[in-house]
């Protein structure tokens, strides 16, 4: 008995949902949860179909295409435990959590490693028996830089990499390797304050709400598609540190639960933005 | 052209998708969103699908009942506006915000009247061209002015009764006249403060969050399947009488909100619980 | 027994709440509630005192003067009822919410009178006795269609000018003579989406929430003071209209409770900011 | 140059700010932030003031003594760090978040040690090199055990016992060893689901918003005066598994943030409830 996601996205057309549960049917399979959307601008469909029972995946697959629309419009995901690399630079508080969640099942990864900028949270990483690379980035281009990371990354071929406060562009040579693979915490509420310093730059607009943002890294700087997003009240009386650090809870959470979505395989990607199914 | 939706609620066993989508698909109908849920405990299945085209509602049903494990398992509900009689007593708010919306057209309703026991919103019903029958309690007994009150509601053929706090306890006997089709809006974060008086109990146990909540009416008080509710925080500051003010905002967005999704048919009762589907 | 509110803004020196609040005693008048901030970039000092008893308002002026380190650094409010004027267009929901609160009391306003650059929502206005005028911007620039709003504001005396939902920018000329006395409501979380059309900018971009924003007008458009700020969360099944209509509910929401802390002389001006004393 | 936190709590009466602070100015004391709260039913005044400065004590509250109605009515208290002992029993989320923010200087306490009644979180404790006492309550009488505690905390001479999913209850005889010192998470927006199992509470009543609540322990299980409460949307789709682990992030950002509250000395008790300065 096996559980697997049967991800569909292609062109909408009437009968979709019919024609691909009935093939799971008739394989069978169990469905444990179905979860549907149709984009009418795009005039596109996208399914979630949970499944257990016996898998004959080839025929699956190719009974599926024979309905579909076209060719090549579905993956079939194992349903069990990601792998993923951790990419920081010297903040603690995301790396912890996701650490410790890790380590205690609370999130269905195994974090395979963890890369510093930085050697600052290399005794953390160590606390939790899990190997640390550091990979300055002194000296380096970006691009030399980005290579010395891919080096230290692909080997443990990783399912997602998480940028859990690391404080460096990527250019998009690096994002192509990992497309919609790549997920970063924002630590605002975007798109209010992009770029350096949002907490500073909140403070200084005088907003009465602060957030995190949680989202997959595109070519642009912070405008990959959205995730999760939470946010926290705040008044007069928070300095832009104390924004900071009643920040940090909010950041830490929300990259947990996204990578969660993520993992759980609950996240589609669809232009710049994404679908979470229950 | 129209829009129905179809509401599955049997045993559960496998297939029931694929076969409840077929017949849809076999009549020509278009599916515009479709969500379902295994209650699996109760080994049960509920499903919601909306559905656009022409129907020929006879043959669908009898071609539905053939492939379901039962018979009658299954509604067609017109997605049209709904009509609702509201009860009050003396407080505003919920009356207020529930008849600009269904005047503005923000919420797909028409008021048929407002009911209470008292007249003093007597004059807001008529600012809205909305009947207003004042059905007093004083010297009936509780089964009397039930009588009185079916009597003034029973004539608008109401899909749902609305208590926009309305301030009597209705009996068993006027509640199975609208099974599961009496919408309440308890001031507090049920099952906290169930009864009377909910703010003081709050401000006397110094809770930091008050809340409101949006329910069906069965038999026991305060106990129907929870549709809605929603929180706003409090502190020190705020005396039970802040609390009832600052509350009062919450009540009538919590229960526009439920009685949006109870009209737009997102809402399914399982047991004592609300199934909501988005 | 008079209730009135202090409110001092000065440079900051040592001593200065135990010099204002000594003055308060020896006129024999009761602190109601004190609240204080420091600025300690601009080395500025604001209290917020509510003094109950019998005022001899020149004298106590006086006496405060002595121990302030600049001249004409306070003010004494009265408590009472503040007198609003309501500028809209066409929306109905911010506006319907002031007058019911106005109306039942549950806001501390007498509005004075509703002004429309349509005529759109007369009606509403008059279900409540309020006092509409229909000032068309058709056929005038920008200059002589302010020229005629004040014509219509000024002799209603307004404490503040409520922009709910009025979909025209203002120019620095008319700003000028309401400084820090117009308060507007932007449909989206500031400074996220400044400008038109904020829903169609949030669904564009994917975000997970959305907001509004109330704040103080100044003369750069969607720049001023923020004085409150609320957000609901929405996923992917929301269009842009979708958002926009629960995004009313947060917008209403946010101006009424906005324009509370304003009329109970809870919200000071520092610069862009507001401070917020509870 | 010191910072001390001045509390006050007394019986009200005209004049008690200026006093006060008159005191302060005259010994020179700048102050930083000043706080205050008067509870009109029991007639109480309560202020929290932040000085700096340099210190007589003695002098300081001797001269204070002179102006308040009753002896002995104010405490001055170090700004500095707070020494803790955490008590847990298997669960690890809460510990982690607090040594996460100990070890990290995210919070302002030295966690002295960690007593467990089961072995399993000695690991944990040891990755942040802050010893762990096993006490194991098995084969002992409720008594016993207790003895057995304080035998291991006291020690310590913690400033604060938090219990960090502690599954146990406390008789009244641990509590006054640290009166308004012991800080619970219990895990429900209290006071609904009071015992045991919450999220299987809150999952058969069907509720759509979950939470939890930190407060101080008194003699009466869950009941102590509450010190923060915060709360998560869920829906029919969460099983009560799926409610217990979304709550776990809820209860340690509660835990968290409350011992932060206490700590920075911003929470009082007053009777069964608390006062949170900002």
């Amino acid at each position: 008995m096996q559980r697997k996601i049967l991800m569909t996205d292609c062109a909408d057309e009437r009968g979709l949902i019919a024609k691909i549960t009935s093939v799971c049917f008739k394989h069978q399979l169990n469905i444990i949860k179905n979860s549907e959307f149709v984009d009418n601008l795009q005039q596109r469909f996208f399914m979630r179909t949970e499944l257990e029972g016996e898998f004959h995946e080839e025929q699956l697959l190719a009974d599926l295409q024979e309905v579909l629309p076209q060719k090549n419009q579905m993956r079939l995901i194992d349903a069990g435990r990601k792998r993923v690399v951790v990419l920081v630079t010297k903040e603690a508080h995301c790396l912890g959590d996701l650490l410790m969640k890790a380590y205690y099942g609370a999130l269905d990864v195994e974090i395979a490693a963890v890369i510093g900028n930085y050697e600052t949270l290399a005794s953390l990483a160590g606390k939790f028996d899990v190997p640390f690379h550091f990979v300055s980035h002194e000296g380096l281009t970006r691009e030399e830089h980005e290579q010395a990371l891919l080096h230290q990354i692909s080997p443990y071929q990783p399912d997602y990499v998480v940028l859990a406060k690391f404080m460096r562009v990527l250019t998009p040579g690096f994002v192509k390797q990992y497309p919609n693979r790549i997920i970063n915490i924002h630590h605002s509420f975007l798109p209010a304050f992009i770029g350096a310093n949002p907490y500073r730059q909140a403070w200084e607009r005088g907003v009465k709400i602060i957030g995190a943002t949680a989202h997959f890294v595109n070519d642009s700087l912070d405008e990959g598609p959205i995730i999760k997003q939470d946010v926290i009240p705040v008044d007069h009386n928070y300095s832009a540190e104390d924004m900071a650090k009643a920040g940090r809870d909010v950041e830490k959470s929300v990259l947990s639960r996204a990578l969660a979505l993520v993992v759980n395989n609950q996240v589609v990607v669809n232009g710049n933005k994404t679908l979470v199914f229950k």
